[in-house]
């Protein structure tokens, strides 16, 4: 194989390849990139067999071929060559030349006869989204995906295609995140759950360009997502999602419109007197039109109040300030709502269109403070 | 005590006086900053009983006092404030509370009566040095300084003031770090080992201002940095240090003058081909009017060419490339000056005027590569 390329196109292609690349593993290549260069398109391909990339390395082909080369050490020297044109050859016994300027590296590759190749998906099922919605919808939904291997279904999202409508849900027991987005057309009904680990990584991939548009198609175990040079395939997670919608209610007691940037930097500042180890509420006491945030730790207290526009009932009631947080910190307005109905109901912040929907469970705590 | 002071004024003293605070220890007493209100001033105190620091506090004093708090939980909560006056009081049960709008913190604090206030230090033999220039010779010598406690001298620097003329030294056995430097008039002979993590904090909480002079007074264990608001009381070194003069060379037959960023470069990138754990050396032929350097590890091996002038006989040559990179990143100058004498002597980077000196030990290594 010999190839040459630029610098820069090089190091973005290894860029978006290292993030389907294993870091632990059994197989040493899976540590690899898998580069060929075959009618006229150089091709580099990660995989760690829950998630592949393959992505298109701008250059020219001088001798077609293909090689497995350690990923790191391969990016690490990508990185640091002088700015310039990079040839790279690989010898029959598996050598790797990558020559630039005066600075000539020999390092060992493989075969890479053994690398595990993406498999084919049927491309009949899909649906289209601008990489700029995909992106938000996964920042605004994310932080609410369980880690917990054990109940796998909640490691993931619900997304579910009804007519123009894309709902998509992520929930851990103690909170549930929901956007609803209209596309631009009508697709086939669909319902599969997609691994938060995949949609991570996606939402590194792609770069929230509102004009560009991403493909999305579905098979039995798989979704493909198709990008501009570069595709990413992910198995699906098997089974049933939970039935979310019998879980959310409209109605309210109390509801409460808050400046988000106070409220944010408040709970920020509650939450420096509590330790990692312990699981301190800050509790809220709603009264007339402002309400106050208190936080009491082992470490101190504090005191806090915030002007609120109030409708309803006065209100006691605490929460995980992370679980607070992590809603606000996604949501671009400068206003929130938040409803509540008593200290043990679920509270919601939505807006007027329900565009998003976050429930959180409030927390117990002593009222002999 | 109450006292009244605003919120960046505030950050800017604790971030001086954290440098000095305890992060492992068993005195709690030390994790501590130490707050005094008297006589019109507020002061800031922390001690690891290596190194002291006490700095001013602009503000108001609306009633005298002391409090000990830990520096940690303080300085998080006075970050997290809203911009403005921060009214500090502190109860007679040393319950510290902090005010700042409409947030009110309250936490545990002490009366700081068992903090190690810093010792008065004689302030009869001094010099006077520019920020700048004090901080431009530790810069250019810390990285030789020893990390081994096991020769405790090798883990200070020396600054022997002699006339005019400062001398700053710093080495490890494997390698020399001189800065001459001349001081603006003549001070009193003077010979002493300050510890390498004084001078690294020293450092940081300066600003580097050529027009800022800094007054160093020494006394018989102590030194003592006074700068605008703030002194840094440290003990010295016990001992007698190397007599490097002895190692020093002006003697020469080789000497190349290279372009300082190609060199660097090259070396980052050979070292890429070193794992952490072996020490491989970049291996530096030197003939005609280039260099090659030559890397070879298990991972693969680096090859690149680089012009420079010579004088003097052709040389083979290596050396730990950390040591060399340690060097050259320091210098400011485009280019510079490699004296060599033969593949087992040390190696000697100076400009002309020995403003600089750096000695560096080569590596051996086998010719059957």
């Amino acid at each position: 194989m010999k190839i040459v390329c630029k610098n820069d196109e090089l190091i973005s292609a290894i860029n978006i390849a290292l993030r389907a690349v294993s870091s632990k593993t059994t197989m040493a290549v899976l540590e690899c990139l898998f580069i060929e260069a075959r009618n006229g398109k150089i091709l580099m391909t990660s995989n760690n067999m829950e998630l592949g990339i393959k992505t298109e390395v701008p250059g020219r082909i001088d001798e077609e071929g293909q090689v497995a080369v350690n990923a790191k050490i391969f990016s690490d020297i990508a990185r640091k060559l002088p700015v310039g044109n990079i040839n790279i050859s690989v010898d029959e016994n598996y050598s790797m030349f990558i020559n630039c300027g005066k600075a000539k590296f020999r390092i060992a590759a493989q075969s890479g006869n053994d690398f595990p190749v993406l498999p084919e998906i049927k491309k009949d099922s899909f649906i289209t989204i601008s990489e700029f919605t995909l992106k938000e919808v996964i920042r605004q939904t994310i932080f609410a995906v369980s880690d917990n291997e054990a109940t796998k279904i909640m490691t993931g999202e619900h997304f579910e295609i009804n007519g123009k409508n894309l709902t998509v849900t992520a929930l851990d027991g103690h909170r549930i995140a929901i956007r609803n987005i209209e596309l631009k057309k009508v697709f086939d009904d669909k319902d599969v759950i997609i691994p938060g680990k995949t949609l991570n990584e996606i939402s590194k991939i792609i770069e929230g360009d509102a004009e560009k548009e991403i493909v999305i198609y579905f098979s039995q175990n798989n979704i493909l997502f198709e990008l501009e040079n570069t595709i990413v395939l992910s198995r699906l997670i098997e089974g049933k999602y939970l039935n979310v919608k019998q879980m959310i209610s409209p109605d309210f007691d109390t509801k409460i419109k808050i400046n988000k940037k106070e409220l944010m930097d408040c709970i920020d500042r509650a939450t420096l007197l509590v330790k990692e180890s312990d699981k301190k509420p800050i509790i809220i006491s709603i009264e007339n039109s402002s309400i106050r945030l208190n936080m009491n730790t082992s470490i101190g207290t504090m005191d806090e109040e915030i002007d609120v526009e109030k409708d309803g009932n006065d209100l006691l009631i605490g929460f995980n300030p992370k679980f607070i947080m992590d809603v606000i910190k996604v949501i671009d307005e400068d206003e929130i709502t938040i409803y509540m109905t008593n200290s043990k109901a679920p509270c919601f912040i939505r807006d007027e269109k329900v565009s998003y929907n976050y429930l959180i469970l409030p927390v117990n705590f002593s009222t002999a403070r």
